[in-house]
């Protein structure tokens, strides 16, 4: 049997279910509760590798379905992995391609193999298994890797989302199989289920079973909204190992995220920072605005007086609102690194919360006071 | 009569025609011969005004008939000016409108009075005189304001560039009259003439009998080609006031400035290095590139192994090729600061070159090598 690869997690602190800690990879420590910015094809879409270090981001995601398509993973190895290739020096966590084939590609074919699947970048044929998506995620050179898993769609009736969990159990097993350990690099498994606890706490069975250096939530954030969210997590989250991190897949709102953290959440990632950045929506610390707004035009003042980000020191709304009508590259730029530097500071407030016992207390005040983001 | 406004010049050093020398503005020195990057819409686009100033520039260029239409002028004054707006810090020339009115706009109708013409944007009906120009360039807060003028197609018959040039020197007046002086704000006439050494003779005649802080030389770069641009410069640059900084609009490629500095020219703008860059043009040592080609894809080394700028030091040509098959903001972000900083770079050897009287040699050398350039 393998011994378990060298990712150390290191519990800080906690409140109730609320935890503060550690995450050492080979490429640097992450604190967590943590928000990974996503690097889709290789970059945080408009910002430059110090914008997003500048924001305090420690961790970023890659998307392994689009760089097997474009660059291609061996490609990525050639150029000295992902890391290398992006000029990104921190740690890289890389999902298994298993969510994108579902939402991106077309004409699909899911066996117990593995999926076939055309690109959708051009139409051409790929097949993704456990052990692919284990040797791409190795060519890359990922810091901590997922295993290869299927996500139904929601909502999905519970037979077809029990099969499908089932064979992405049988699919973890052959991942951690293929997993080659290295010293400071990890690999988690992805708790699938849908919105049935007996199907989570199955799932759960199953992975602990295998072993992983940490443990995801996947399937979730599918449009059940973050009512429901909360309730899977209830259940599932505290049923976790307690020593190893938990990853919320593709969460969310900032709403989402400190309610998550609240139920024991370690670790997110999402789009909506630096999307929203490209489509003028700002988050900011009285709510969310969209910078495309003609009462913006004239605004003197700051995004937001209680950032100290680029954006919100040296340009005003009015300016902001001028690159978007202009259609000008500027304002995805300076947006994005706002939006992602308002989700670095909003983990700094959660982290120091836990650590000074009051979570509960920053949780209760952050949800009244921002509740709009729920309508997004 | 009024006094000239102060904007100071100071020649350090010549060489045969080509000239060394110090511009002192309201918002900073610029060392000359000096390459302005062309920032239209209040943004050089793509980039943060960091990456600009990184690239060695000190002076940016802000087009009138942009910033007219949007923002507008006034909302631009209310956010106390172009450098405030936009958070760049240095000096700004802003043209006065006539070019692109020419070139960008709608159903225009010239008359002694001025332009009226429609919005390219929304199709709105604007007017632009002299006086109009003048006002929006002070409303910008410019540092350099250039007078309102008329700028015919090419080729035009000589009656027709003619009577156009002569209508400028009109509206050169007309400008210089509404010209409000402040120190270390100035003024520059523009010199017309298309082709016709008499023409430009006589245009020069009449700016340098109103008087200006510096001469710019309009109408090159339309189509005539870089002989027929070298041919005017030859009797144009020369025959300006040898204390006042010479200003060639619109140009150009590298050939084009080192020949042009050759001849007598202190300043230059063009949007060549900025859209190349969005285009994935680079501008290299060894030539020029475009990225998109597959040659580059497997391409581990850097853009221009002797450009410092972050392109090249951080990254492959092969990452670079990547973002832009990927269609990444980052691909042209990092390409247009590369370009920027190449440009900035060949205005340095060149400044160097003329302090250490070998600038006829540096020419040749790089007329020789660059050739290439002359296709584009």
């Amino acid at each position: 049997m393998k011994e378990l690869s060298m990712l150390k997690f290191n519990l800080k602190a906690s409140e109730n279910k609320a935890r503060r800690g550690d995450l050492h990879t080979a490429h640097g420590t992450v604190q967590t509760p943590a928000f990974m910015p996503v690097g889709t094809a290789g970059t945080v879409k408009a910002m430059t590798v110090e914008m997003v270090k500048s924001t305090g981001a420690e961790i970023i995601l890659g998307n392994t379905y689009h760089l097997m398509l474009r660059p291609g993973a061996e490609r990525v190895a050639k150029f000295g992995g992902l890391h290398k290739f992006m000029n990104w020096q921190g740690p890289i966590l890389t999902d298994s391609g298993g969510f994108q084939v579902m939402s991106l590609s077309g004409l699909r074919k899911i066996t117990e193999e593995g999926v076939t699947f055309q690109s959708h970048i051009d139409g051409a044929k790929y097949k993704l298994t456990p052990e692919r998506s284990m040797e791409i995620q190795y060519l890359l050179d990922s810091d901590i890797t997922m295993a290869f898993d299927e996500c139904v769609k929601f909502p999905s009736e519970k037979k077809v989302v029990q099969k499908s969990m089932e064979m992405s159990m049988r699919w973890a097993r052959r991942s951690k199989d293929a997993f080659i350990d290295r010293d400071g690099y990890g690999f988690f498994g992805i708790v699938q289920g849908g919105m049935h606890e007996d199907l989570r706490m199955q799932s759960i069975k199953a992975l602990t079973g295998i072993g992983f250096d940490g443990y995801a939530i996947g399937g979730l954030a599918v449009g059940e909204g973050q009512k429901m969210m909360f309730e899977v997590l209830d259940y599932t989250a505290c049923n976790l190992p307690a020593d190893k991190p938990r990853y919320l897949m593709g969460v969310g709102r900032p709403s989402d995220i400190v309610g998550s953290v609240l139920r024991g959440v370690d670790m997110f990632d999402c789009v909506m920072p630096s999307r929203s950045g490209r489509t003028a929506q700002a988050f900011t610390s009285t709510g969310v605005l969209n910078l495309r707004n003609a009462c913006h035009m004239d605004d003197l003042s700051p995004l937001d007086a209680d950032c100290s980000c680029p954006a919100c020191q040296n340009y005003s709304r009015g300016y902001l609102h001028h690159l978007f009508r202009a259609g000008e590259i500027l304002g995805a730029m300076l947006l994005t690194q706002h939006n992602i530097h308002f989700y670095q500071n909003l983990m700094k407030q959660i982290r120091t919360a836990i650590e000074e016992n009051r979570y509960q207390q920053f949780h209760d005040d952050f949800m009244n006071r921002y509740a709009h983001d729920r309508k997004m």
